[in-house]
């Protein structure tokens, strides 16, 4: 991930310090447009495609990034499933790589119109964070029941580990980074994006390609805060224990406690809180 | 925006600190899920509503983030095509202040797939940085071509007083923060939110409201990084300036190229770089 092509950019600007100006060389994170498509035989034998999301991301690692995303919102559930991941490449040049097609098995059932009814649900059916949690749970989610633990001493030093790992933030300042860690701190993947929630797909999304979900004796470590979202991603996978250097929101903390996942946040060397399931902790 | 009824929420926690461990207090930045609706009578007569995005954000100022999303995507250009907002009451309690109802006047015309068609694009028009900056031209996006200036040395010195103005963060550490400010640092309004996007649109859509728009010698500070999203907001409503205390995005910065905005990021004290149309500085 260090040094990826097309992750970053050079750029000229204009440097202020104390008063003083002066020309200068800069690198910006790269973001950039990804449409994820879905394609599948349905029941009349015909072969459909239906884009089913578009991100501002990194480019880099897409086909975990498009794993990872159809992963944590349920639509793809197995590895078998998945048949192929290919870019489109009917655009032209500068387009080539920014359409990424997700082909299911044949006969791996998908419903298009469901993602759309989560981002457009309709108040009759609700709308509040108690929704939100158990929309999570229709999307196959399962309460963790796992003895997984890991000692205080090591989580403390796991975000100052996944930023040995981060090339591009070293360089531009600009890109969050998601490392899946194991309880003896072994990092097994690192991966950086402009969006939070992309880098937890791409690392979560490696891990599905290779087999490794659910990741359990496993944990997530985010450099920024931890969201709804963010949590959701790792319920999803099977993640026990997530770290976030930042602070986490009132909903990824009702999320974490209704599936036993264990959320850690404001990890700064061997100073953090633990928000739930402070058990797996010893 | 300080101390605002719903934006942070107690939660226990246990406090790690150098090996040691204590149960503590700590104050949560709230997120809940608001639905967005669009209402008007159609060419038929009939009023119909449709809902054009659910976003997580921190209740409060939530007809504000209404206005300014619309406004900010070019599907309300206008105050006097917005007859009223109001919260739907149809669910149960906790959903009454989770989705809101955009009126728009008899006649304003309004195309409510046109959001959808940004969101899913199809892959024969294209999905690139080149689109996105083109999307937003036609969205009704203009080249600012005004003959604003500020100082560098007021420049620098605004990412503290947004700072100041954060109520929420400081009890949190969790919430991000839009502010509004004019050439001599006067702050005319802050907001904040769990999501940067929404601090932005809370902030522009009380201009909106206000009869603020275009915020022509106006100068928007962020507390994170600059994206795409957050430029395409700032140039929609006109704003000459955008400063953020963190790194800008590459497509930020192509953004603010084509449009003229001036893009300022990594302000912190009286150090900061210039990334677009420097000659504002003075």
């Amino acid at each position: 991930m260090v040094g990826r092509r097309g992750a970053t950019r050079p750029a000229q600007v204009v440097r202020h310090r104390d008063g003083a100006s002066s020309r200068a060389r800069d690198d910006l994170a790269v973001e950039e447009p990804l449409e994820i498509r879905v394609s599948r035989v349905g029941p009349d034998g015909r072969r459909r495609s239906d884009a089913v999301a578009v991100t501002m991301r990194t480019p880099g690692d897409d086909f975990e990034l498009v794993a990872g995303f159809l992963y944590g919102e349920g639509l793809v559930t197995t590895r078998e499933a998945l048949h192929e991941l290919t870019y489109c490449r009917s655009g032209q040049d500068a387009q080539h790589y920014n359409v990424v097609e997700a082909r299911l098995r044949d006969g791996v059932a998908f419903d298009a119109d469901r993602l759309r009814r989560n981002f457009y649900t309709s108040s009759s059916c609700g709308v509040c964070g108690k929704a939100s949690l158990e929309a999570v749970e229709v999307q196959g989610c399962r309460v963790l029941d796992d003895a997984f633990t890991v000692s205080g001493a090591l989580l403390g030093t796991l975000p100052d580990l996944l930023r040995e790992e981060q090339g591009g933030f070293q360089r531009t300042g600009g890109l969050h980074a998601a490392g899946i860690f194991d309880a003896e701190g072994g990092c097994g993947i690192c991966r950086e994006d402009v969006g939070r929630h992309n880098a937890v797909d791409k690392a979560l999304g490696h891990l599905f390609l290779n087999g490794g979900l659910p990741a359990a004796e496993r944990i997530l470590v985010v450099s920024g805060r931890a969201s709804f979202e963010i949590v959701q991603k790792a319920a999803m996978a099977g993640v026990p224990v997530v770290v976030a250097v930042g602070a986490p929101s009132s909903l990824s903390v009702d999320l974490a406690t209704r599936f036993h996942v264990t959320l850690v946040g404001f990890a700064r060397g061997r100073r953090f809180n633990v928000y739930t399931a402070a058990e797996r902790l010893t």
